[in-house]
C-alpha cells in the first residue's frame, strides 16, 4: 500500500482544468500499489484514477508506459487508458512528479485464486501478447537475467540474514540461469508483472489487466512463466497443475506457443522465481524505518525457485509439449 | 493512512448483495483515517464508502454513531448517512468485523486553511450542535478532563524521551485543568474531532462533516475549543486571530455563545490541546513494529498548548465576550 505524496485542493483542481473530465468531486488515495501514488479521482463525469509517479519509476520510461497503455487499449485489452489533456498531453506535471489520468476499470482482483481466474488470466495474457505485437517501442527488462548479478552482489553479504545459505543457494542458481538463459524466443512487449492484484474480475469474468509500469521488451514466454509463479502455487506453496494447465492451455488457444517456448518454461519459470526473490530479498534487507510499505516475503520465492528447479519438462507442470 | 482489513471479493459480493445499492464494480482500500478500514466502494448506482471498524472502536458505540450521522443527516447536516440494508440494519459483520455503509460525500479537505475555511466551519460546527440538540443517546467523553491522569500516567514515565521535562510541565498543566474544568457549560453531542481532514470542500464551500467516531456528549463550547487548535494555527504554530475571529463569529451567528462558555475557552482550549498531545504521545511512545501508520508528532501540541496557557481571556484569540 502507498500514499507517498498529497496533493493540494487548489493544486489539483488546476491541474484537472486541463481536461475535459468535469469537475473535480473528490479525490481520496488508493492504498493499493507500491511503486506510485494512486488516487481515485471523482468527478462530475465519473471516476478516474490519477497516478502521480514516485521515484521508483524512471521518467524517462513513462512514454512507453503510457504509448503503451494507449496502443493496448487501442487494440481491444481491457485496460486503463490514459486520458489526454486539451492540449494532447497524457503525461503532465503535479506536486513536481509526473502525473497521468487514466480510465478507471471495473472490477476486483481475486483474494482467492480459482481454476477459473487462471483460464481467463492466460487468454488476456495471450490477448495483450498479440495486441502489443504492432507497438512500435521498446523497453529492456532491467529485471531479467542480465540485471539479475547485480540486484544478487547487492544483497549476498546479507542474504543469510533471512535464511541461513540463502546466498550459496542461490549464488548456484544465477550461474545455471546465465549459462542456460535461451536467445531466441519469441519476443515481444510482456507485463511482467501479472500479479493478482493487477487483474479485475467481474463475477468470475476478467475485466481488465492494470499497472503496466513494469512491462518491457522481453521472450513472451517468461510473462507466461511470471504468471506461473504468480497464480499457480496454493497457499501453501504446493503447485496446482489444474490451475497451470488451464492457465497455458487457454493461452495457447489465442496465440500458440512454439516447441523451443514450451520447452524453456521451467527455466523461465525458475528465472522468474529468481527474479522476484531477488528484488523482494532487497526490499527486505533495505527497509526504511517509517515506510507505509510491508515488503513481502522473500522465502515464499524461495519455495517456488526450488519447485522449478526439480522441473524437467512441461510436463511438470501439466502441459503437453 | 490505513488499511487494516482485506477483504475477499466474494464475501463483498454477499455483502452488498443484502443492500438495495446496485451491483459492485469496484472497492479500493482508502489511504485515509486512522482509525478504521475504509473502502471506496463503487457500485451501479454511484460511489458509497464501505468501514469495517477495527478495534480501536468499541463495537457497544457503534450503534450511538450510526444514529447519531442518520440524525444529523436527516436535520441537515452534510454528513454520511448509513444506508440501510433490506432488512432496515445499518451495522452488520464483515470479515468478522462490523461494517457500515454510508453515502459517499463530494468534496476535498483543504490542504491549507484559508480564513474563508474558518468562517464555514464555525457555521457547520454550530448548525451541528443545533441538530445534535434533539438527538435522543448520549456517549460520555472518555478523552475529556477525567480521563486524562490515566493516559498521563501511562505516558509520564518515558516523556521525556520525547521532549525533556514533559512530564513535570504536563503534570502542571494536568493539575490545573482538573482543578478549574467547569462544571456547567451548556452540553450536547459534539464531534471532538473536526480536523481539516474531517471537513470537506467544494470550491471553497464546506459540502460536509464527516468520520464521527469520536463524536460523544460534552460541553459544546469545547468542540469550538478543538477547533480553535486545529484551524487557527499557522504551519508555523501562530496564532492566527483572523481565522479565530471568523471561526467564532459564524459559529455565533448561527449558535450564539454564553458569557460563560466565551469565558472558558482558554482554559478548555488548553484542555483540548493537553487532550490532542497526550493521545499523540501515548501512539508516539507505543508504535508497533511495521504498524502502517505513522503517528502525529506530539510536541505540536505542546506549542498549543503553552499559548493558551497565556491566554487570560477570549480577547486572547481576538474575540469579543
Amino acid at each position: 500500500m502507498a500514499v507517498y505524496t498529497e496533493i493540494g485542493d487548489d493544486e489539483l483542481r488546476a491541474f484537472v482544468a486541463r481536461y475535459d473530465i468535469g469537475d473535480v468531486l473528490a479525490c481520496k488515495g488508493i492504498a493499493e500499489g507500491v511503486e506510485n501514488s494512486n488516487f481515485l479521482l471523482t468527478t462530475t463525469r465519473g471516476n478516474f484514477i490519477l497516478t502521480l509517479y514516485e521515484k521508483r519509476v524512471a521518467p524517462q520510461d513513462l512514454p512507453f508506459f503510457i504509448a503503451l497503455m494507449e496502443h493496448l487499449a487501442h487494440h481491444g485489452v481491457a485496460c486503463p487508458t490514459p486520458v489526454r489533456a486539451r492540449d494532447g498531453e497524457a503525461l503532465r506535471q503535479l506536486c513536481g512528479r509526473p502525473a497521468a489520468i487514466v480510465t478507471f476499470l471495473a472490477g476486483m482482483w481475486p483474494r482467492r485464486i480459482q481454476p477459473v481466474h487462471c483460464a481467463q488470466l492466460g487468454a488476456a495474457l495471450a490477448g495483450l501478447h498479440l495486441a502489443g505485437a504492432s507497438f512500435p517501442m521498446t523497453r529492456p527488462n532491467d529485471l531479467s537475467v542480465a540485471g539479475w548479478r547485480r540486484l544478487f552482489d547487492s544483497c549476498a553479504a546479507r542474504a543469510g540474514e533471512v535464511h541461513p545459505g540463502l546466498a550459496e543457494e542461490l549464488a548456484g542458481d544465477l550461474a545455471a540461469l546465465e549459462q542456460a538463459w535461451p536467445e531466441s524466443l519469441p519476443r515481444g512487449v510482456i507485463h511482467a508483472d501479472l500479479f493478482p492484484d493487477n487483474v479485475f474480475f467481474r463475477d468470475e469474468r476478467l475485466s481488465g489487466l492494470i499497472d503496466f509500469y513494469f512491462a518491457c521488451t522481453d521472450f513472451l514466454a517468461y510473462d507466461v512463466a511470471i504468471c506461473l509463479n504468480a497464480w499457480c502455487f496454493e497457499p501453501d506453496l504446493s503447485f496446482n497443475v489444474t490451475k497451470a494447465r488451464l492457465l497455458i492451455g487457454h493461452y495457447r488457444s489465442v496465440r500458440p506457443l512454439a516447441a523451443a517456448e514450451l520447452a524453456a518454461l521451467p527455466l523461465l519459470a525458475r528465472g522468474s522465481a529468481l527474479r522476484f526473490l531477488l528484488t523482494r530479498l532487497y526490499d527486505w534487507l533495505n527497509q526504511t524505518a517509517g515506510a507505509l510499505v510491508r515488503p513481502k516475503d522473500p522465502l515464499e520465492y524461495l519455495k517456488k525457485l526450488r519447485f522449478h528447479r526439480a522441473v524437467s519438462g512441461p510436463g511438470g507442470y501439466g502441459i503437453d509439449a
